[in-house]
């Protein structure tokens, strides 16, 4: 497929871990609810699946964000469930309740059912948006495309929905690790070959979220999330040089920043619980960093905001490999105005840098 | 004050990293809702609040673990929210809700209004509770008095019950620090009396729960949780020689242990998602080490409980100074028979380690 020339190339340079005249900035969840205009199309849509499953209504709200701040990415809108529900669980949102699967995941009986989904077919609906927000953007910033990591996945499979002690799929890791590795196996290779689809599709950057990653002991997170992201990394046709599709992987509340640099990705995700000072310490310049900003200090005033970004800069320090995001996604009852302010401060304050 | 002598010194050896037999175990939430005596109990009382402020009904959850499992250690049976009820916040629990405060403290107005309450009129159910707990214990194990820290108090006085996302308490951090600091700064003292008021009574050991640390960026933990509790490491009267009450810390999610380990406490309690090996090659042997098996591992079959209790036994590794415990509170729903595994697995496997 053929696009319009990047304009803007401040993330994908950042990523690569080159010079760039200012710090790139985008927000996890920043096509979200505090945006009124983003709660007009979704209540068009009828429904938050209606949302994401229409590419032209998932274009609109993807561009939304962008013609309020001047970010430097956009990400495509949808849900860390698409593949499960493409799997044939069920997915559901019922109003003002977190997701719901039909058809949850509990035997050896259940995981052998699975397989991974056609991405031409189920999942056509993800790759049809992709393509048709990377040709809106017409080059303005590049398009992050994305997935729930298989340790993620598993835990909503098995669950049947969010769960607050994971005691379903605990009791599977210890009693039968077999079996939940025969479904990390199923999400890994439905996860590399989704991510391959929207790469294909127009995706120029992509990212892993192990939202889940943080509720295991470290033993467990490396056996039964990291392992399977590590295949990603490998398996992941990425491309090279300048032209390279750069992986982010982020694994919230996990601390082993090492294991996670050394599976072959390109950047790493951190929450606010560590300091980017820490991290490039312990991790050097292998890999570029992208956080971490606790989402919660949108709710300070702008003066605030401006101190919490300059104090995420500094912890940065200058050199290159830096993407500025919040670390967690941005909360629904944020005045977008202190967005605002956010993508301002991390431009203006970063422009003075050495970062060349 | 005149008890029966001592005849399980485990915990108290252990925390003061002196050779042991095998490793003392106590579980958080050991009086709890797994326990069907325990649900009788708190049906005769009525209320939480009715449970947590009649000695004679404290002391008898207090000690029904004790009569099931060996464990080497009874814990008061209260609530961390005892001390801001006493300062007149109106603490209440409604029916499977978490608890609420009447009136929460949202200004510096609000702030300038609480003290720090009396021990011996608003609190002397706890202290009467310590007593009597001790008396009936009889010598069988040590007593375990325990506090909320100050900025886990604060963030359920300032939100006014539970939190997702702390917005209340982390605005105020961003826009009023000097606010938040005196409202810290009360409660760092009453926690100090509360505590020395336990041992005063009874209490043979004392534990600082800091739950809800880990919200917080790294700085902000050490500006305003850790500088609190280390106040109150510094100003706690704890005796000195084999009559000292060790100060166990446990900061849940954090993972700053040799700032933690330099308050001068005791011993640090961990949750699951450190190990203990990383934990001792860190901190080394300056203080005890409390913990960390995750609580849902006692949702699988005995054998894998077992093989559990012996993984974190091993990362500990050989030498005194461990308290085996959970990494977070027991949860209502698991079998007491596993809780019963657990203690004689860890008894069993610790027995022929090399402690001395």
């Amino acid at each position: 497929m053929s696009f319009a020339p990047l304009r803007n190339d401040r993330l994908l340079r950042a990523l690569r871990r080159e010079p760039v005249d200012c710090t790139p900035v985008w927000l996890m969840r920043q096509a979200g609810r505090y945006l009124p205009e983003y709660k007009a199309t979704r209540a068009r849509a009828g429904s938050f699946m209606n949302l994401a499953k229409h590419p032209q209504l998932a274009c609109e709200v993807t561009l939304q964000p962008l013609d309020r701040f001047p970010l430097d990415a956009a990400i495509l809108f949808s849900d860390i469930l698409t593949v499960p529900d493409a799997m044939g669980l069920g997915l559901s949102f019922a109003e003002g309740e977190g997701p719901q699967f039909a058809h949850p995941v509990r035997s050896a009986a259940d995981v052998a059912k699975l397989g991974v989904p056609d991405m031409s077919s189920e999942l056509r609906y993800v790759t049809d948006a992709v393509t048709l927000i990377r040709r809106e953007l017409g080059g303005r910033v590049p398009l992050i495309g994305f997935s729930g990591s298989p340790w993620t996945l598993a835990c909503y499979m098995v669950e049947g929905g969010g769960s607050e002690r994971f005691a379903r799929i605990k009791a599977m890791l210890h009693d039968d690790p077999a079996t939940l590795h025969k479904l990390l196996e199923i999400n890994a290779r439905a996860v590399t070959a989704y991510l391959a689809a929207q790469i294909e599709a127009g995706a120029q950057a992509v990212m892993v979220f192990d939202t889940w990653g943080g509720v295991l002991t470290p033993r467990h997170f490396r056996d039964f999330s990291l392992r399977w992201m590590s295949q990603i990394a490998a398996e992941l046709p990425r491309g090279s040089g300048a032209d390279r599709v750069p992986l982010i992987l982020f694994a919230k509340g996990v601390h082993q920043l090492e294991a996670i640099a050394d599976t072959g990705c390109d950047a790493v995700g951190l929450d606010w619980t560590i300091d980017l000072s820490e991290a490039r310490a312990r991790i050097g310049h292998r890999v570029a960093l992208q956080g971490n900003l606790d989402p919660v200090a949108l709710y300070g005033n702008d003066a605030a905001v401006r101190a919490a970004v300059a104090e995420v800069l500094d912890s940065f320090g200058d050199g290159p490999g830096h993407v500025f995001n919040l670390g967690h996604g941005i909360t629904p009852d944020v005045d977008p105005a202190r967005a605002a302010t956010l993508v301002q401060a991390v431009h203006e304050l970063s422009a003075g840098r050495a970062m060349r």
